[in-house]
């Protein structure tokens, strides 16, 4: 299977195949068709064999899919079948809520460190991890191996953060803050921003109502 | 113009739209070209002036947009000109991290209550908002004209509350459970699965390393 083939929009599909899979796994089953696969998700079974035919011919006619393997393969696609080094920067009430989920973590995705400028935070911790300053942030991601820092944090000082660790060898950045980044193209972006997702949920509201 | 006309990729667009309005309102830009803020947002100019284009025809050639004027037809169409009540049903880090973001309140979302079945947690206050029982869901909504719920609850618990709260009268859900919520075809539901964002990331991280 050739991973570079493989079309964005399937990609973006992708991670909620895993999460159905996962959830199927951990109810102990063990093949599915397309056709029930299709009614849980709410999809049709065509765009799902169509979606699964990317990772080889494991969905034989009447005989379904085997859950674990399509579960890993899609996993080795999306990168969680390798750990990844993470920081939290700004341990607010968003950053401790990320860094409280240990569902990242078993998704390889282990939260290492979790920054702040606020003086007040520093000791503090959250599971195992202890909140530091800012001034450790780059023997810290140089130190740890970490790949991967979320950014929770007002949108101004964000911009600044973000080209600082750039520079101190941060691979991705998964942006809360209010803003868009401006970094170099072999720096991974990923948006998360909220107010734009309940704008969304309010122009249906809106249209609902019309 | 009619509401009804906006394709949906358009309307995906438009908190983007709505947010680099806004920033330059805030510095005090009056007019701006469809090249400036295209190089801005890093979008064509030919797609900001197709997509602006659905709000009339207020970008003359060589005279720029009115900035405020197209900020405010579309927080008409996006439905943030008006007041929206809301409540937020888990009060843990995410819960209260919601609760604390003023921002959302500037631009209409306005949380009225703090749901929670912790109770340690009750009288404890976020901002003004005082955290409650699930006991008293339903009068509240009611009686405060609750339009839309977040919920920040483990995944079981989002979709019993959900159904629940669908009864008494609730609209939207705003959904940070990882889960898909089955809800009638009429109830909005913006879902905001963190996960998947960071495997986004992370396919996107693993593909730039081969």
């Amino acid at each position: 299977m050739n991973k570079e083939s493989i079309s964005r929009a399937v990609v973006k599909r992708l991670p909620r195949y895993h999460r159905y899979l996962g959830e199927l796994m951990e109810s102990g089953v063990e093949r599915i068709s397309s056709g029930d696969l299709s009614q849980r998700m709410n999809v049709t079974a065509s765009q799902i064999r169509q979606d699964l035919n990317n990772f080889g011919g494991f969905g034989q006619q009447g005989y379904g899919y085997n859950v674990e393997y399509l579960y890993n393969e899609i996993g080795k696609i999306l990168g969680v079948d390798k750990k990844h080094g993470m920081i939290i920067i700004g341990a607010g009430n968003l950053g401790q809520a990320i860094a409280n989920y240990t569902n990242f973590e078993k998704r390889g995705f282990v939260v290492k460190g979790l920054f702040d400028k606020n003086e007040a935070l520093y000791g503090k911790k959250v599971r195992e991890i202890e909140v530091l300053p800012m001034d450790k942030l780059k023997e810290f991601i140089a130190d740890n191996n970490i790949e991967i820092a979320a950014l929770t944090l007002p949108k101004n000082e964000a911009v600044k953060v973000a080209e600082e660790i750039v520079e101190y060898g941060i691979k991705a950045i998964w942006n809360f803050a209010h803003t868009d980044l401006k970094l170099p193209k072999d720096i991974v972006i990923e948006n998360v921003h909220l107010s734009e997702s309940l704008m969304r949920l309010s122009y249906n509201l809106t249209r609902n109502h019309l």
